[in-house]
């Protein structure tokens, strides 16, 4: 299958996850807990089952990953990876920064992603080969001559272990900190993508809170790593870089292991 | 003048406000430091011009405290209390949760206040024996019943010292905890007008930060205060709570002073 084919089912599945999720938004909704105590709402439940509605009726020897039903397997190299409300916390405080996520895997490997805000109708789609787009228009990331010019963006201190907090908190000294952005989620990665903010450093992250970011910032020319500067892959220990300029690279890798190497 | 021509004139201010900093909106301003390093653009500054220009033809007797612009002395009993973008961090990195808030004080008390989010178009007024509007819609606060379920949000832990994050911490592993929201400023104070969060808790604001909410979070049904209960003066420290449901008032005070009374 051609990759504008696949672009266009992850819009038909961004389309009705969306459809899912509005009527629910500022419904008063708090939702239930998972096992890891982490919030979960009948609009997640709903939008993945949109989603796996279609890719069953499209794609069925693919496989589907979602983070709220687990994994279907299917007898193909594609992968789909659904993360239904990515900022369900978010999402249920009735902010618009949350985001469905969509991704497609081939042999393992992100070749498509989706950023979906439903309730401001905005999209981010990166796509191998292609160059990332914002509802229609294409994106870059922007220059960050030095580091600590970088505006550097993080969901949450509460997803750091004490290790990686300290990590954490040596880079972001090295990073323009006045400008630091707490809470966002994947809304984050759409506007590094959009070249608005620099540098994002998360830990805790699972395939299906990654997967769909990788083509849609490398696709707008920055680059994604684990905290060593490794490429992520399925087995990555959900520590997350991204980086605008990947003329930054280094510096953020050497910065963060000031205290691996301690 | 009676509330309802000032609350006409607040809807004038946050609309020429409005005008003056959209057009900013993602266009790749990173910002001017100021003397705290604090970032501030050419949209702060000039929304809060427009706000002033309109003070001094209609209001010329009252005073005008500007976070941009400072205060400008008048000879009546009344203070309009002007920041023009309240996260302005939000505002350079392209999230449209940051606000224009707008004060007005007599006899150094906010009667009127109002949240204004120019890209969503989304406007929260409080006024003194008026039910606070989302919109033009009546909004309250919701029910609380114990802390444990509290949903907190703040805006980042970078805004505490070390010993105010000790407070702030104690307080935060009573509330529920997995739903902690960080980033938002102003705008975490609307959602808890419309009842989508429970608790804030800040440090370091100033007037021009808290003066607009308390009108709108009081008239929603909830209720603000310093970190020991106290209402918020101009002599405040910038220790700051909002709390939908005032039946926890006493459970968020008695939280905080665990560490005080150390």
């Amino acid at each position: 299958m051609k990759i504008e084919q696949d672009i266009a089912l992850a819009r038909r599945l961004a389309d009705a996850a969306g459809d899912a999720i509005r009527p629910h938004f500022r419904t008063g909704l708090t939702g239930d807990r998972k096992s890891d105590a982490s919030p979960v709402t009948v609009a997640d439940r709903a939008a993945e089952e949109a989603m796996r509605r279609i890719l069953k009726a499209e794609v069925p020897r693919d496989t589907v990953i979602g983070e709220e039903f687990g994994t279907e397997t299917g007898s193909s190299n594609r992968t789909w990876v659904l993360d239904p409300i990515d900022g369900t916390v978010s999402f249920i405080g009735g902010r618009p920064i949350f985001g469905t996520l969509i991704a497609l895997l081939v042999d393992g490997w992100p070749v498509l992603g989706v950023i979906d805000q439903p309730i401001l109708g905005e999209r981010w789609i990166g796509a191998s080969g292609h160059p990332t787009t914002f509802n229609g228009t294409a994106v870059r990331t922007r220059p960050c001559r030095e580091l600590a010019d970088a505006m550097m963006a993080t969901t949450g201190p509460q997803y750091f272990d004490d290790h990686q907090g300290d990590h954490f908190m040596t880079l972001a000294a090295k990073t323009d900190h006045k400008r630091m952005m707490f809470g966002g989620d994947c809304y984050n990665y759409g506007l590094l993508a959009s070249g608005h903010i620099d540098l994002i450093c998360e830990a805790g992250l699972k395939l299906h809170d990654w997967a769909a970011l990788v083509p849609i910032v490398e696709g707008a020319g920055g680059t994604m790593c684990d905290w060593n500067g490794e490429p992520l892959n399925i087995d990555s220990g959900g520590e997350v870089l991204a980086i605008g300029d990947p003329a930054r690279l280094e510096d953020v890798i050497e910065a963060m292991a000031c205290q691996h190497h301690d």
